[in-house]
């Protein structure tokens, strides 16, 4: 079985994969890391992994992983299923190369769309060539109401409020309608641009802000929590196949 | 003749008014503030003063503008030319006060939606029977940048690029897509669903992205800098009627 651990801005998520199949998934905090791993290591019969990482030192975490027969630690010179035009390969987040794993993996030889909304809301497109040609970053809904309130001199910290107004008539109210409304009238922006210029498009909407966002969004697109888990996996099988 | 003053989180605009007509602005550093209020009130024969500011302490700045004859303090409880049909009116920013103020001047009876891109992005919505229903907060252009690069461990801090494509090739092309396009996109998503809500609607481009933003709008509006002012000056003369 393998094992995918992704460790982002805010939590660490870890799944369990046979061949393509999601059988278990974990999110936890980092400090759990040691104990949480122990437990599944145990409970499964793990022979392949692959790490994830946005933090800078993963020392302890890489010698836990190490003991696991095939262990591979995801950087910028990864060999990947898919072109990467990126003229900045070696500065792509790895968390975004996932993503586009993860869009070869479900929708190959297709045009797709995949948006994470989570601490960032990141964007990147895949053509139905495989060819990866880059995307956009904002901030995410959470950073937008920390935003708000560290930068100016009189407004609230408040946060996300999944009832709103398109005229709020308070300053929380107005809040609410600027930035929830205001992340929903970008993204449906952002595909619409990318539906004119490229003919059947799929559309894969991930990441922390998932549930919330799909119910608002009007475009049909393919709502996945786990999407970049199952591109970490699809990394981890692409390199042991070699 | 008429000094109008405008504190904001960043910098002071004033601006000499003769009845409705802008005679001369100034922008400055609010260091300078003594100083520039001196040099006008010298070179101007100013009869009556309004000062908006987003400040708590004005202490120093209201001892030197109280001098000036008629001289009005914009607060939460100062009379305007509109109804406020805000349900939180003592937390309504000022500043926000005196864009509608500005909408009844220069486009009385009519449904105009107000857009201030400066520190924030505000959206201010006015009835043509002159009922101030509410509005909008989200992050500016400026806040966008800063917040990528303090709330994540990896983001570079860049600053506002007239160019910018939709899918970008490298981290700062999809940091400038994410946020230039991103707001362009809500912008224009708010002023579409504004449009299909009321008929006849104008739009107002105000604050201190207005030039970058209007060349890159697809709506039709009216971008006006100094909307603010004409705003102030708009309370200062309602009020110095009665």
């Amino acid at each position: 079985m393998n094992l995918v651990v992704d460790i982002g801005n805010t939590q660490v998520k870890a799944a369990v994969f046979e061949l393509h199949k999601l059988i278990e998934h974990f999110v936890f905090e980092e400090e759990q890391f040691s104990k949480k791993i122990q437990q599944i290591l145990q409970e499964r019969e793990i022979n392949q992994c692959i790490l994830s990482s946005v933090r800078e030192n993963n020392t302890k975490i890489v010698d836990q992983l190490s003991k696991i027969p095939r262990f591979i630690q995801l950087n910028s010179t990864t060999p990947v299923p898919f072109q990467n035009l990126y003229s900045t390969p070696k500065t792509l987040g790895i968390d975004r190369i996932a993503l586009v794993a993860g869009a070869i993996g479900e929708f190959p030889n297709q045009n797709v769309l995949v948006i994470d909304a989570g601490t960032c809301i990141t964007y990147d497109f895949l053509n139905s060539k495989s060819e990866y040609l880059g995307g956009a970053i904002s901030p995410g809904i959470t950073v937008r109401y920390r935003s708000l309130h560290d930068y100016t001199s009189k407004l609230p910290q408040l946060t996300i409020n999944e009832e709103f107004n398109l005229i709020g008539d308070s300053t929380s109210g107005a809040i609410h309608s600027g930035i929830i409304n205001g992340v929903i009238q970008e993204i449906e922006g952002v595909i619409n641009q990318y539906q004119a210029k490229y003919q059947d498009l799929t559309v894969v909407l991930t990441g922390g802000d998932t549930k919330f966002l799909s119910k608002q969004l009007k475009n049909s697109i393919f709502a996945n929590q786990n999407f970049l888990l199952h591109g970490l996996n699809q990394i981890l099988t692409f390199n042991n196949k070699e």
